[in-house]
């Protein structure tokens, strides 16, 4: 494999971003002004029994590839974003979509290959939410909540035109916002979390136990296909993307209170669908967001979609001063 | 009356404080090393068709008492919390406990009084967790969350060892998050918020509805009485506090995912209840708060008793650096 050590270092190159996720490794050279030069992407390796190190070398593959097919341009920088939870800023990653990574020390490794230059890394739902925030949705607010709806419920705040990131890193996780009180067990070990109830499978499972079989079985027990059936009236995939669009807005409504921020960013693939999710949602907001400072809050989609994780992995390194308040 | 508009300005003379609360004023002379070296207190006018001005003309009746009294010492300022809501750092009050005061401009009109010195206002509760974190159960804590279980249920955030203020001063709001999803109404107008819950006169309310009535008839139904009677065994009382406390538990859950602080700090005459009210918010924290960063954060009875709002007061002038970030 070729060696990438002797990446020069360029406060005015490119970033190379890269956002880890459980189904995708996606990677984009970024330049400094947000514009994604070019991207590469592959499958994350995944099955039972599988190492920890074979993702990693599907990481240093794809990074190789898509450097070395640039040319191996100077670096501003390395620009990580990757599920949680992490040890942070140290970067030891154990998401909970890649069992194999348990306290994976991928800042490290990373900075090891490419020594001499910036290498940051930060949560993929803090990603997409600075990455909104720099050229989307939020662009010049100077605060914001960023949600993001998809096989999770993750998300990030920007306070004073920067990226709160609290006492580890952790500040934003409004997926564990408790939403139903005498809610489903959540993945975390609580319950009646915003994520046991609005992510995307949770979404699905909620209906298939009431019966729906979705019409385009192409597409399995999914959201999507729960969205699409839900458009054509079933009831029940109408019941649980309300169900989720109702806790959406509760959590919401307490985000709120608790951080009084201007704007409201909702994106990821499950905020798709609509206004099937975003009528309860403000059906919702309307009931529980009553104080002055909350119920003028705009909750508005956002602009970037996959392609977010990177743009705001990027950020990580372009825009440091906002959005890298760390080491 | 003798005018105190000759004020000197000292910085590192006592500020001079003033905690306004719907049944009460306090005010205190308070060295820049928190010691209290003078103080006084008023009943605040109340009563259908009372006017503004009439606690306008109270608030400075206790401010010259005290201030001459004390031999007019040059000041560094004068620091002021007041319940909420108010229009911030603009100091116009509108405290929800005092009708007569709607969009008053309490800072404003303390300012033309003392000029030439700084004059800083901020919400009650907020005071009261700036308190905790100066010289209280949060001293030196970079980040902490605050509560206030009083007749409301107020809050306030440290972050990076300052005040967080939110866009309008209204961060920390955390009386307002959903603790119950069919839950009663609130006087914010939403429902299921925790103040509605937790709030002294609430939890007396509630047990009321049930057939509680108090044993000791001179204390009125009140949150106090009840936790006497909860002590010996009433069982509705007891059920009343163990409501409140889950409440708690599931706001502070929902707040450490949000915020990520290192420490809760809970004051305010309910949570002098104790054991009945800490044992069930436990229970709920251990089956809410599951996430690493947020089932290990204590949560710790506060220092200071009703003087915690005057030497917060104080802490806007004398520590403004951390305390003060507006204007």
């Amino acid at each position: 494999m070729p060696s990438v050590a002797a990446a020069a270092f360029d406060s005015h190159g490119p970033a190379l971003a890269l956002d880890v996720g459980g189904t995708k490794l996606a990677a984009a050279l970024v330049a400094a002004d947000g514009t994604i030069l070019a991207s590469d992407r592959t499958p994350t390796p995944a099955g039972p029994g599988i190492d920890g190190s074979v993702i990693w070398a599907a990481v240093t593959e794809l990074l190789d590839r898509l450097y070395l097919s640039a040319g191996s341009p100077a670096l501003a920088g390395v620009g990580v974003g990757c599920g949680g939870p992490m040890v942070w800023p140290a970067g030891e990653v154990s998401p909970l979509n890649i069992p194999a990574w348990r306290g994976f020390p991928l800042r490290a490794h990373i900075a090891a290959r490419y020594p001499g230059i910036p290498v940051r890394l930060h949560n993929d739902a803090i990603c997409m939410v600075i990455a909104e925030h720099w050229l989307g949705a939020g662009m010049g607010r100077e605060s914001m909540l960023g949600i993001v709806v998809s096989t999770g419920v993750g998300g990030g705040v920007i306070l004073g035109g920067q990226v709160l990131n609290g006492m580890s890193g952790n500040a934003g996780h409004v997926g564990h916002i408790i939403v139903e009180t005498d809610g489903v067990a959540c993945g975390c070990g609580g319950r009646g979390c915003l994520e046991a109830v609005a992510r995307g499978p949770a979404i699905a499972a909620w209906a298939t136990e009431r019966g729906w079989i979705p019409s385009r079985g192409d597409l399995g027990a999914t959201a999507e296909a729960l969205t699409i059936d839900a458009r054509t009236g079933h009831q029940v995939a109408l019941e649980a993307l309300r169900r989720a669009g109702t806790g959406l807005g509760i959590g919401i409504a307490s985000a709120l209170a608790t951080l009084d921020v201007e704007l409201v960013v909702l994106g990821g693939g499950v905020s798709q669908a609509g206004a099937l999710l975003y009528g309860p949602m403000h059906e919702a907001l309307r009931q529980y967001a009553s104080l002055g400072f909350t119920r003028s809050v705009p909750v508005v989609a956002a602009d970037f979609g996959p392609q977010a994780g990177v743009i705001g992995a990027a950020a990580l390194v372009h825009q440091g001063a906002a959005y890298w308040i760390a080491d």
